[in-house]
């Protein structure tokens, strides 16, 4: 048994206990009342590297909640890692759902139940402790580490890449391993490969000064919600390919072997219809509709109004109609970019009688992507096989990780997600809870990957 | 000068008095606390009529606000009149933008201000003063005349179908005249040979058990509000033409007598698409805006909902998306065919992946038009010809008038209106006014009229 292994075993107690500790700071980001919790959690977070052996330790300010930054660059010729995850939780409510207080952790059985449990602070714990088992166990670590745990990951992070572009020299690193993330099932490892980008716009369509009598006007005026519905309708075909011009031109093709990988993870189509209550998938021809969710981009509308809502009949021809739409970008499709095709679209395809106007909204990312042949990548998939004797699924989300893209911009180093998660760990949902079995595996996982990364 | 002549000059001021005492009623239909005013209305009116010498005088129930019925039947050989008005008023708020209180008359220069004064109160009471002026300065009217007020026009008369139903033999009649309305001008006459039908639908589209993340389940499952669009898109070509299938099957072409009816009457298109705030006009290509208002049927989306309409962003794939429609129709199209037809356009293009459905919605009436050739056509026209020394301009609305369809469908008779309201009486807003002048001059025109029609 190494000494890691050893020390790991003879604190597992202490661990246990500051884990629950950092448990009940309630250190919910999006409530002003928490902010202090917050910061305590940073202060909480810092003591707790500087106790590992962590070097540099500092709680940095960033004009919102603070990032927790320390390091420890003792191995020369060696890789340089940036660990990341997050400090902060999200809130409580409804708070009569939870079975117990949320920020009073509860042990029954192999569950830890508290809010914050599972996403993060249980799984940023782990490369602490991780640290701390080959610091104070074998006296050094085998790479070179920068620890950044940021406090404001659930309301969106806003602070952060300003933050990040003016701290590049400090956290200059050759990769990063998010300790924000999991595993696919209890007894099936999974990489996360790709995340989305993420671009989206409000359409404004106006017609008349003002509301009118369908009666007085209907036939000879424009409707501005008919010529929003003809917009609309011209971005994508009936089977589901967007027809916004250029919209596909910079999307990387799929490889076989992307196919393959993603053809390789389970995918119980009829579950899905049932659990979802649809009779049908539907997406872009051509790709399945994991295919089409992992790793093609989408165009949807995510809300729609204008005129009259009420019960009822009211014969008004109205005279604004919205829609916001959002994209799901994918490499090497770039926001601003598809925001002006957008608008090219809109201008082109507007119908007369009304004007027309379409506005970025906030909250635009790129997409992110990690190749397969990284060397973290096969480092993690190397412990990963060890510790589960199963290979793999490399995944991709739908969905968008801002700061995978924060990290590529401003450091130009890839994100590897490595973490123990698991699906149903009530993460952002009351009763959220985390595996005991994952954070013991966990901490073995990350000393592994450590050692595996410094060879 | 003829007797009737001479009576309404003698009892002008009388006559002007009781106008005013009129006016006073606060007979708002739309208002719980007003039902009792509208019941004084209903009893102010009657009175009036058994003054007039208006026989068989009664206040006939309807469930809900009442109904004023009279007739004078002792012109053996000579057609039936039914003479149609509305004691009930518009309500009066917002009640800061009136300069005077608006239950209490005030006369300024020519104009009488008071809500209801001219929509109908003012043009109601018109035919009973010149029925009084027959009955008492001649002994007798040139025709057999029927009254028949009603106190729920402002709330769409929600009584009256079955009321009318249930009495065809009280109401049989040749023909109706309307004293709800107006004039084109102060120096214009004009007569309203149609209106427009109404059929609404709303479509509901539901997709899958709740909203979904659009990161997560966006590009494989059918978004509702996608569909929406489509569905909708679908009903209308780009230029303006309805493509429901059939909607135009049953419309009664424009005859080239028609088109130069309404080709008669001045449009300025330049003024109108200023004070519209429109760069164009826009509706079914081969018809002038006027036409299409006028005499071509439409179908205008009223409304339109689904997702996230707050600020900023939500990354939502909704599951539910929903629209009003309303379509005017013309002669001799169907409101319930209509919807049959839309409920059939629908089923077939709507995309797969969700399930949606159309209701139809209140409010359906029939189209209304009178025969140019009409009898009391030609009798209005020729009166006014004689006041106004202008031939009338033959005039339509895009609007729905259900009360003419009623008579219509249910006692078989055409009707013309016949009043004299002018369109800047601010009817159904702040400062409501009638002219005095219109007032003497209406009294002289219906004596005529009924004159005319007795010959």
């Amino acid at each position: 048994m190494s000494k890691w292994q050893e020390y790991l075993k003879q604190h597992r107690s202490r661990f246990f206990d500051e884990m629950l500790e950092f448990y009940r700071i309630p250190s919910i980001s999006s409530l002003p009342e928490h902010a202090d919790d917050v910061q305590r959690a940073a202060q909480w977070v810092a003591d707790r590297m500087k106790q590992a052996g962590i070097e540099k330790v500092q709680i940095l300010p960033t004009g919102g909640h603070p990032v927790v930054y320390g390091e420890w660059l003792h191995a020369p010729g060696k890789p340089t890692v940036l660990i990341y995850g997050h400090f902060d939780t999200q809130p409580v409510d409804p708070l009569h759902l939870w079975k117990r207080p949320p920020f009073e952790p509860a042990v029954e059985g192999d569950r830890i139940y508290a809010r914050g449990a599972s996403d993060d602070k249980g799984n940023m714990l782990i490369p602490i402790l991780a640290a701390e088992a080959f610091l104070k166990g074998e006296g050094a670590l085998p790479v070179n580490v920068k620890f950044f745990f940021e406090g404001q990951e659930e309301i969106g992070s806003p602070q952060l890449p300003e933050f990040v572009a003016a701290h590049r020299e400090l956290l200059a690193c050759d990769f990063v391993i998010s300790a924000d993330g999991g595993q696919y099932a209890e007894d099936q490892p999974s990489i996360t490969m790709a995340s989305k980008g993420l671009a989206g716009v409000q359409i404004d369509v106006k017609g008349a000064n003002s509301d009118l009598h369908s009666g007085s006007f209907g036939g000879m005026v424009q409707n501005p919600i008919h010529a929003l519905v003809r917009i609309l309708d011209s971005m994508r075909s009936p089977d589901g390919r967007i027809l916004v011009e250029g919209f596909y031109d910079k999307v990387r093709p799929l490889t076989e072997q992307d196919r393959a990988d993603i053809a390789a993870v389970p995918f119980d189509e009829a579950a899905l219809k049932a659990s979802l209550g649809v009779d049908d998938f539907f997406g872009e021809p051509g790709y399945t509709p994991r295919e089409a969710n992992w790793a093609r981009p989408t165009l949807e509308i995510n809300g729609i109004w204008g005129g009259f809502q009420g019960e009822g009949v009211k014969t008004v021809l109205p005279n604004e109609a919205h829609a916001k739409i959002t994209c799901r970008l994918v490499p090497d499709q770039d926001p601003d970019e598809i925001v002006e095709l957008i608008q090219k679209h809109v201008a082109t395809h507007a119908p007369k009688g009304v004007r027309v106007s379409v506005q970025p909204l906030p909250g635009k990312a790129k997409p992110n992507y990690t190749p397969k042949d990284h060397p973290a990548v096969a480092a993690a998939a190397e412990v990963l096989r060890e510790l589960y004797g199963k290979e793999p699924y490399y995944v991709r989300t739908g969905g968008t990780v801002p700061v995978c893209e924060l990290f590529r911009t401003y450091l130009g180093a890839y994100s590897v997600e490595f973490a123990f998660g698991l699906p149903d760990e009530q993460f952002h949902a009351p009763n959220e809870f985390f595996r005991i079995s994952s954070w013991d595996r966990g901490q073995v996982a990350y000393c592994k990957l450590l050692e595996r990364l410094g060879r």
